[in-house]
């Protein structure tokens, strides 16, 4: 294997990308629809925190969700079933999703009818990093039971993102997971990062979290 | 972006790496060194489960490890800290080991002269599922906190598993994970895969899981 051919192909794939990413974010300030990419290693609690964020925020926003894994639709299957408008996209061994990709989904979405559009990437720290989906703003999540050296491992994640939601906050006593030695990890790598600590399944810590999302849609909607 | 093209790279590169692994696991045979592919998704606990894991084997076989991250060497230095025949391997950025990094990992430990070498490979629940290491035995870790689910979403990596160890069990009263439903998933997809539940912090289960692998690494090596 020679890993400077893979390095070459990979890059002509991500210039390719970054034209269909910014075609389309000209086509999300045209139409008015805020598109969030949110990601997180696998079992960090993406879907439960995108129903939580959706419960809080419907009664401002119209909210429609892109779920992305390998296989299966439980995820969009458990969103509809809450009343949610969702749409799964299967990458089908792809580890990550692409702004070509998104595309399809907010067309199967209808997102021109939306105020904002969540995407749950594929459950992975490295992939989705690199692969710019066309998104306004990129959101992570950090699970405490994932412990405090993940900005260590995987940096590219964590210097992506506009906002770090640190989940499952309430296995902290649990755990030896050092809060502040992972905020100064992060923070190091990111200094503009909105880091918020939260549960998911608890709702502890959610409004700060909803409230910079709104604000977030609002600027960029003009919805209120 | 055009999906067929890149799967037609990524056979190619599969195919290569396919032989260089053909060739490691004919000298591993030659020089009776086991070796074991270890993966899962960030923060399940693989560090922790490979150093209790040597803890409980090291009067009984001579083990190493080789430990991989996209970036930072933390995981080998606690393992050498601990005393343990460690090197790091950096990917750079690609998000699996392949038969050629492995195979330089062993170059770097001294392979031969160990009965067992231990892969951590980077932490995803995706890519490393992909490519053969050269590996004898392929082990995964699933952690309670990622919750029941991961056989839909990941169905690769638990068919190509030998074992699944089922960590964090302590976590269990705190979680809805169901193990029954699990199980059934699990031996679906894959019905000869053996599976321990296990807390690599406390060491519940792990005799189970230790004399699994002594009788691997025993049968291949002849060792004791």
């Amino acid at each position: 294997m020679d890993p400077v051919r893979l390095i070459r192909i990979k890059e002509d794939i991500r210039a390719d990308n970054e034209a269909v990413a910014t075609a389309l974010r000209r086509r999300l300030a045209e139409q008015k629809t805020f598109l969030l990419n949110l990601m997180s290693a696998p079992g960090a609690g993406k879907t439960c925190t995108i129903m939580r964020t959706i419960e809080e925020l419907r009664s401002r926003f119209r909210i429609g969700v892109i779920e992305a894994d390998i296989e299966s639709a439980v995820d969009a299957e458990r969103l509809v079933a809450r009343g949610v408008a969702a749409v799964q996209l299967n990458t089908g061994g792809f580890c990550h999703l692409d702004a070509s990709m998104v595309t399809r989904g907010l067309e199967g979405l209808d997102g021109d009818t939306l105020d904002a559009v969540i995407i749950e990437n594929v459950g992975n720290l490295v992939c989705p990093a690199e692969f710019d989906t066309g998104a306004i703003r990129n959101a992570m999540i950090l699970s405490v039971p994932e412990g405090d050296d993940k900005p260590l491992k995987y940096p590219l994640m964590f210097t992506i993102c506009d906002a770090l939601l640190v989940n499952k906050i309430d296995y902290l006593e649990l755990s030896d997971f050092d809060l502040a030695a992972m905020r100064e990890r992060v923070l190091h790598l990111n200094p503009r990062i909105q880091i918020f600590e939260v549960s998911a399944k608890t709702g502890q810590g959610f409004a700060k979290w909803t409230e910079w999302l709104a604000r977030e849609v609002a600027a960029f909607t003009g919805a209120a």
